[in-house]
């Protein structure tokens, strides 16, 4: 097949889609859409995404192209035939969990990340407003963690491929604790310590800014 | 069939859900959780949602529990067999626009309320950039509105049931403008003319704080 072209950045939604292509094996060619620089704002990738956010892939051989990394990781799923189930009751749950890193994990860790890091100036209502949600989150996922070996089923796919990249970001850049969580911790250090999670971590290599690597 | 369980209350996203059901034509019955009484946190509702968020319904006659906006909305389509295409290109592109409700729409708007309606404090700063980050949301949904009739194709579907309880909360509530993004206005006011909309908005009633509607 020709291979699929992805789009995308060092950040945890741009790790979402390089982990996925290297769990699933499909060919992949990446081109580095350096947000830091504004290049997500240029016309050619906002005809890929009017939204203007990494990551986006395009899979020539079907002439598709896909944004939004839950819709993305969804696409390659169906693509090769792996990390979502055929049965429509694991796929609605695997959807829950999509959603929930979407809608929760994804935003407050986000938010966190500006107002700790980023931002001009530091506002301790706020940081503590995000810490405080950040928490609650994690709370949530230790819960369902206690209960299963990933967050929707006995079986590593693509929810626990959509969140483990914001944990571990958390982590890294914001002091992120899992001391209270520890079934957060296991599931962590076990995704972790696959060699494909390892290999999407480094993508895009930010030394090679031309366009294809 | 046995109705199916609504537990909700009247938020933005409680109502994806309620005018998803009145557009179904699926029997239900409500269940009010009083989110500002701290319904959400107990037991019961925990068993439910472990992320104590409305909505969240039941379906008996599946013996299927389902919480996330975008999952319920799913799941009555395809229950319904109705507001979702089964092609598979087409059910790609509602998962984006749902995807980027629930990523983007949903918490740019709810911070946004958040600070500038009930925070103890007001941050111009913070406003200024969930503000911002606002405007940007509308301006890439007025583009995309521009050139279809409806969030995902011409027809109207659970992207648009997904998003517009949040445009027309901030309309109400947050000061929402749509003079810069008359497509989107055009979209707000045809699907804020159906009766099955105006009837799901109505839900639940709040003089009726017993458990079933």
């Amino acid at each position: 097949m020709t291979p699929i072209q992805l789009h995308s950045y060092q950040t945890p939604n741009g790790h979402k889609a390089s982990i996925m292509l290297e769990e699933t094996g499909l060919p992949y060619q990446v081109h580095v859409v350096d947000i830091e620089r504004g290049d997500q704002h240029a016309p050619d990738f906002l005809a890929l995404n009017p939204n203007n956010k990494i990551p986006v892939i395009v899979d020539p051989d079907r002439n598709r192209t896909v944004f939004e990394s839950g819709a993305i990781l969804t696409y390659l799923a169906e693509r090769s035939g792996r990390f979502l189930p055929a049965n429509e009751q694991e796929r609605l749950v695997t959807l829950q969990w999509l959603l929930f890193q979407a809608a929760h994990v994804g935003p407050t860790l986000g938010q966190l990340w500006n107002y700790k890091v980023f931002a001009a100036e530091r506002i301790p209502s706020v940081i503590g407003r995000f810490e405080k949600e950040t928490a609650r989150v994690l709370k949530v996922m230790n819960g369902e963690l206690g209960k299963r070996a990933f967050l929707a089923g006995d079986s590593y796919g693509i929810a626990d491929i959509m969140t483990w990249p914001w944990i571990h970001a958390g982590l890294k850049h914001l002091g992120l604790d899992l001391a209270a969580s520890p079934d957060v911790g296991r599931w962590y250090e076990t995704i972790g310590a696959r060699p494909q999670v390892r290999r999407g971590l480094a993508i895009p290599a930010l030394g090679d800014r031309s366009d294809a690597a």
